[in-house]
């Protein structure tokens, strides 16, 4: 289990508010000289903000890398040194207009491509929710769907919610309310 | 749901065999000037081998990125024009030592990070094993486990299993094998 690689020198080859590219010269497991490329970002997070009648908000926007419309739970970028949840707790505000007063960790820590990336994600319930001001990017074109979770996990099952990070968060919110039904 | 972002021009900034990095000057959906720079990448494609009793073959890598050791579903990249099934059907020799006779799709495109990546992936169930010659990559040192599917999922639920295309494809199979046996 332990690392079989040597990174022998690593260097910055682009760089944005967003994503960062490094590129490492590396040895490889079988001993060869090698170069690995990855790119680190900001750390994602996402939210299942639920209602009391079981009821989730979904996102949707269009995508500019895959040049798709999407449906997504409420995401965002950690900034430089913001913890996740007050990141989450800002996009929520922002997105969705909500505030909501209890918080929980839906699961572990998610890699998205670990064979490029470095990207970790943060998935957490939101609930008691109130409406406050929302205050979208200047970046965004966002459309706000309240819809009941059986018919989001519908689109998930579906192929209709594509987004890694939503399916996962989703299926965790599911598992998450039949557990503590059943207590 | 249409495009606000305008691409006024577009530009390869970095490349290797597995990641490139394109910079695009835009008009934002607020009319500003701006850039966005996202990556591309091999189509991804993930294989859950299941045998006759319900297990599945998990394969164990260290993942230079994430820096980590990671149980994961069979996985790779499929090469420039290389079909999604038959990059897999590729990768399951390789890494696992198996053919299988019977492929089935297992839901719909995902997408890993949509906000930063272009990257997409396509998740099959893989039946009717059969032993054959692996072949691993100069660059992977894998272990290799079979266990069965309910442990595997119990990785997903505990935390163990981080990476997303395994998660989503875990339980993607979870879902069609009780699906099948209801009818």
């Amino acid at each position: 289990m332990n690392n079989p690689w040597t990174t022998q020198s690593s260097r910055l080859v682009y760089e944005t508010p967003w994503l960062r590219v490094i590129e490492d010269q590396v040895v490889r497991p079988d001993g060869a000289d090698g170069i690995y490329s990855y790119i680190e970002t900001r750390v994602a997070v996402a939210a299942v903000a639920l209602t009391p009648a079981n009821e989730v908000y979904l996102v949707g926007q269009y995508r500019y890398p895959t040049q798709h419309y999407s449906w997504e739970l409420v995401e965002g970028g950690a900034e430089p040194d913001e913890a996740p949840l007050t990141c989450i707790q800002r996009e929520l505000r922002e997105e969705a207009g909500l505030r909501a007063r209890k918080w929980s960790p839906l699961g572990n820590e998610i890699h998205f491509s670990n064979c490029i990336s470095a990207e970790r994600g943060y998935i957490f319930l939101a609930e008691e929710l109130e409406e406050t001001q929302s205050a979208p990017d200047a970046t965004e074109v966002l459309e706000v769907r309240v819809v009941p979770l059986d018919d989001a996990l519908e689109m998930v099952y579906q192929g209709e919610i594509q987004d890694a990070f939503s399916i996962i968060g989703l299926l965790r919110a599911q598992r998450h309310i039949i557990e503590r039904t059943v207590g």
